[in-house]
């Protein structure tokens, strides 16, 4: 290696007159090594001017991150309904897709699976019961109550049934933005379109007992009520099950000052590989102050109380919206947030992200982690004693 | 955490009400908690209507899932020819891109790569030598027979030539439906457009010897036949090897009731980390039952016999088609689909996913996997004698 | 298995058939068996034609991959600047993006974070000090001379100020080309556009006190010299920092005949899992032979001399360039390159590729490693004394 510090100095000076005029280089000659070249004549900015170019192409207006869920146009079938928010409504939504499904008593969610994304669900009232089919051949059956969870992977068969005489229903977060709950393969839809002879010879019938199918998606379908007694679970071990009690299970436990937090990552819910997601409370006055999400985009159902999130953009973008039950809010990867509780009772918002491992960085730690010289720097003409208590001295 | 399942009872009452006007707020107070709140009024459809709002943009056509690999023009040199089905001429066919391709005895496809896509190969008849090298700058050296498979990873150098004094024909498919066979980075083509003073540097020699060099590509070369004495194999172990013998090695046989499948995933064959392929046969009358794809693509070229595809896509779409040898069929990632020998001869068909992985749901299994009362209601109207017989009662 | 070898060549003679019309049927009567059917006709070329076929939409016009990065227009502000090449103004580069940039004594790039991309830096001359935050709550303090290397992953947040009384200036490279050192995540401007009641609650502070903060974004701010003796590191094990001294770490060097290479992959600098990078010296006459990068796109930045470079696409496109300081040149994923000194001086050259494992395939070793016949068929009519030279012999 013949390369000396030495020879970094000669080639700063010579390096950075790359396509240079004579009359360039001349004016160059003046410039002490490390100045860094002719670039650095652009200093002598128009008067008025701050920054001589700033034209990035990838910064555009901060788009709408909050969008009506619950005040969306249903898709209705006899044994319920069900509203979603998918990138067609919300834009911005690219990562991450959400529905709010109602089942009556006695309906069910039909067999059915989704190509391009997996399901994420928080059941908000009532009893339901699941079965999931994996590509091994096993299955898994789970009975369902306020406050668990259930994660069923890309492509994995299932379905979901109302259990006893009360309705039930759930938020479903998807991590694609772009997938559809109203376009899904159904098991009856996939029947319908099969020709008849090739059901008599899969099932081993004949072909006219294929008459009597249901003609089309039957969605969620109504019928007789599904007793308690009869729902009998077949649940999975704690490595693979896809159900977890997400206000019952102490490792989901996040709380901090303002607010409560539980959240199951892939750590603490393994067959949740893809996301992460939780319910937070805030407290009335409570904050969740402010930080960023490394590595995934997060959803967010506003399910009670009345909030106010502040998200910030790159290239000095910022945008603040309220939000009220059945409203969701979405924020891009890496993009600054912060939730506050401006009503009067407790805040409570189901929240996603479209990555089982979990990443958020907060400013408090950031600015307490930097040297004071650095702070000092970097907030020029601020008084000391407000850098001080901002770094929590 | 003071969220209690109180507190969700009562969000479900208030929660669904987000945005709501005065009216709609007193209509919803004849509606009981659990109800779903004002959105469950959309319940009162227009007569005759079944969803009140179905209209998911991601649903579109069924696009064709056939093609005419066989019927389409080659590229011809020298030496043999190539004909390609890629995403240009078969839209369908996004992941994966197929080639049929024939060697005359005494040629090479010259040594090549590809940047975006590997190669898997089936042989057909005929037999050949392929050599590959690797970035750790180890080669490896191959002859193979019909049925034997070769993997060559992304990017890494390659070349085909004819053993003995038949020609070898062969199906390729690539992970990539974008990649066309027609435009690889081949090595005659690096040498012609490179600086004649550069090549004499990499070589050693002197400039003018480069102009006794091919003009242009030769891509499948003719020239004197290599006799299967001179054709030496340098072959690596099982963990790494490039070649796996479909057809003679006992762990790829996955028979089942109506045909034989043989199949190489990343568990059989170690290299071929990025696809899985085999050889499919149905006896005349056989069927391969309903079934999807979870993790991957599918890619069929119909070798021999007389076949029936019926697949299925979300959004209550199906199509049928018939094939025949020379025919390829792509099947999306997800979609169902039935395969059935419509023939009086045994049908043969080279298929291929673009995982190394290989996962798919059986039909059968998951309505022998649903409880009774799940089946009921999802098929409601269908008698009861009929679904015991699809549940294998 | 039902299906023999008989079976294949049987089938072999039928199967290139399908969609056959009976006088194509008739005419491959005469075709023996293995011929490959009716598209083996297409050999009847049209007088003149090479190739029957050959018009793969993916193969465009080869683009232009050089750009002078110190030619383009800074972004100032009050205590340096940066100049950057991205996909925007430099089309061909989609997988990295560079930037140049030159911080004054006294000044900081203030506290930031990308959303979309890593990044990778190379000290050119002066010294700096780094701070990284990760999602863990860590933080790392380092400091850098003239040939170091740091590494921070998508996201983390970080900040560099100027040690000393000499200004510093480094090369940074990006994993996404649509990254923007324009159009960052500054906290300045996070401050700047979060509402003051927000600001107040986050720190514990008036209100008021946040009216003397920097209004839009400080970027690069001036400010009092940071004395060596004042600039205390924080490092981290040697398998989690974020910095490598890539001129002193032997680790690093992989000299060739011509010219010496340091290059750090994840291998020797575990942080830096997205890219690999490193500094290439070529002696006058002195040529890094023709190769590919399997896995990776690469970036090249001029330091100092005079060099040319000489691509190959797929398609049989070529291109070559000359290179002067200030440039960079981009080299997709697979393309072939080969890179010469052609100054009087030793050509420097600052390197990285989107892949913190690095592939790389010679195109010596794949001649060295092919059989003698497989050459000589490939090379058809090139004397055998000259194919012994290439090969080494």
């Amino acid at each position: 290696m013949n390369t000396s510090r030495r020879g970094f100095l000669g080639s700063a000076a010579f390096g950075a007159g790359g396509l240079m005029s004579l009359a360039a280089a001349a004016e160059e000659a003046a410039f002490k090594p490390g100045d860094g070249g002719f670039g650095r004549q652009a200093n002598a900015l128009p008067p008025g001017d701050k920054v001589a170019y700033h034209n990035p192409k990838d910064v555009s207006e901060m788009p709408d991150f909050r969008f009506s869920l619950d005040g969306n146009k249903p898709k209705v079938t006899s044994g319920g309904w069900a509203k979603e928010a998918t990138v067609h409504q919300f834009p911005i939504s690219k990562g991450i897709a959400g529905v709010h499904m109602f089942l009556d008593p006695g309906a069910s969610r039909e067999l059915h699976w989704h190509a391009i994304a997996a399901e994420w669900a928080f059941v908000i009232s009532g009893r339901c019961q699941t079965v999931v089919l994996e590509p091994s051949g096993a299955s898994e059956i789970n009975n369902f109550e306020p406050g668990d969870l259930w994660y069923f992977a890309k492509g994995h068969g299932h379905s979901i049934q109302t259990i006893g005489d009360e309705p039930c229903h759930f938020i479903l977060s998807f991590d694609n933005g772009a997938f559809s709950e109203h376009g899904t393969f159904g098991i009856t839809d996939w029947i319908d379109v099969t020709p008849k002879e090739i059901l008599a010879m899969q099932f081993g019938l004949p072909k006219d007992v294929f008459d009597a199918f249901p003609k089309g998606e039957a969605y969620i379908q109504s019928g007789p009520i599904l007793r308690a007694a009869d729902a009998l679970e077949a649940p999975w071990p704690k490595e693979s099950t896809h159900k977890f009690r997400l206000l019952k299970d102490n490792r989901a436990v996040r709380d901090f000052d303002g607010g409560s937090f539980r959240l199951a990552t892939v750590d603490e819910f393994p067959a949740s590989h893809t996301m992460s997601g939780g319910l937070m409370t805030l407290r009335p006055g409570g904050m969740r102050k402010l930080h960023w999400n490394v590595n995934a985009n997060e959803w967010q159902y506003f399910l009670k109380g009345k909030g106010q999130v502040a998200i910030f953009g790159s290239g000095g973008r910022g945008k603040v919206a309220e939000f009220k039950p059945g409203d969701v809010a979405y924020i891009p990867q890496g993009f600054g947030h912060v939730i506050r509780n401006v009503g009067d009772e407790d805040l409570e918002i189901v929240q996603t992200w479209d990555n089982g491992k979990f990443e958020e960085i907060d400013l408090d730690r950031w600015v307490q982690a930097s040297p004071r010289y650095l702070i000092a720097n970097n907030f020029a003409g601020v008084p000391e004693s407000t850098l001080v208590k901002m770094k929590g001295g």
